[in-house]
């Protein structure tokens, strides 16, 4: 069994931003050298997700002021007891489980098995700083 | 290492449905020969989810109902901007994230391990065309 | 390729919390004697999640507040057919989708691969029963 490990590093500009780190993972892929296979990539912020889903503009968009709707923004300590801590971010924490954690995909013949316009995203919902995902890949 | 790849082609005749694909899974695990492993089974289409619940049809009026009312079927291009690309499914892309895109179901002595009532499921919300859900199974 | 497989048993007293299962996770990590490797960590029953976020009583009280406006308790078989089986918990599988049936977790150099704030967390919707955990961990 061969296996892989990387993490990149993302630094987000807004509060909120999706990036497509597809052409990442891939790369990610040809390095492990692995022919069959899984392989996990996950947020290792718990502000953060990374899932798979369409590289449309207007469907971002869509999915901000969705999520912005589900769980709004609000850094006062009434709405939200985790901003009781010094936190502004609870809405973070809440979008992050709507979007979810991690994503695990197939690898066939060395490659992502990816339907027609799967691409994997990062999603960031309390930007500003650095932060981190992990790949796991794990074959032969 | 054993792996296994195999995809399963539906058609699914509403827009929104759920279809219990459990015997289909446990084919491709007595197929894969693997007795210790993982299977990750995901929907390829990016308008669909695979999720692990409960096969009783009052459960599936109340989900769908309650994803309905979370991201309404709206074709116009005022509540989604995706629909202005000349789709009318948006509110797919979105249902798709409450449910999940992708199981991964421990394989213990040859079988899927489950608890009691887990049963898996393709979930459609974007129906009346062909869809794709992917297996992949590796272990020993 | 090294498997293990182990099974945690909750109790848990109240309808909804949210219990830190890090350590028994970790435990299992050092009993596979895994280095490299995925870990699979899913809740057997249908209505308990297991996801990933931080460790802090006021996020806990917004995320059991939040999942009750998404998906109130109704034990009525007016609001949720489910309930017309004799059942009082579809809220609970509702919330269930919300909050996620599994997470996988990178292992790397014999260690849960983590970002600074991440535990593992079992959610239970619908407790005062006995409810499992599955860990299925696979790697060399």
């Amino acid at each position: 069994m061969k296996s892989h490990t990387k993490k990149l590093v993302l630094n987000i500009k807004d509060r909120m931003e999706f990036v497509n780190i597809t052409p990442q993972i891939e790369d990610a892929v040809q390095e492990s050298g692995v022919e069959e296979g899984l392989c996990l990539v996950n947020a290792m912020h718990i502000t953060a997700s990374v899932f798979i889903n369409d590289d449309e503009p207007g469907l971002h968009h869509d999915y901000k002021r969705w999520l912005e709707e589900l769980a709004p923004f609000d850094p006062s300590p009434e709405r939200y007891h985790h901003n009781r801590t010094g936190e502004d971010n609870a809405d973070a924490h809440h979008k992050r489980q709507i979007m979810g954690r991690e994503v695990v995909v197939a690898i066939t013949e060395g490659r992502l098995d990816f339907g027609p316009w799967e691409q994997i995203f990062y999603g960031e919902f309390d930007g500003r700083r650095q932060k981190r995902v992990l790949i796991k890949i794990i074959g032969e």
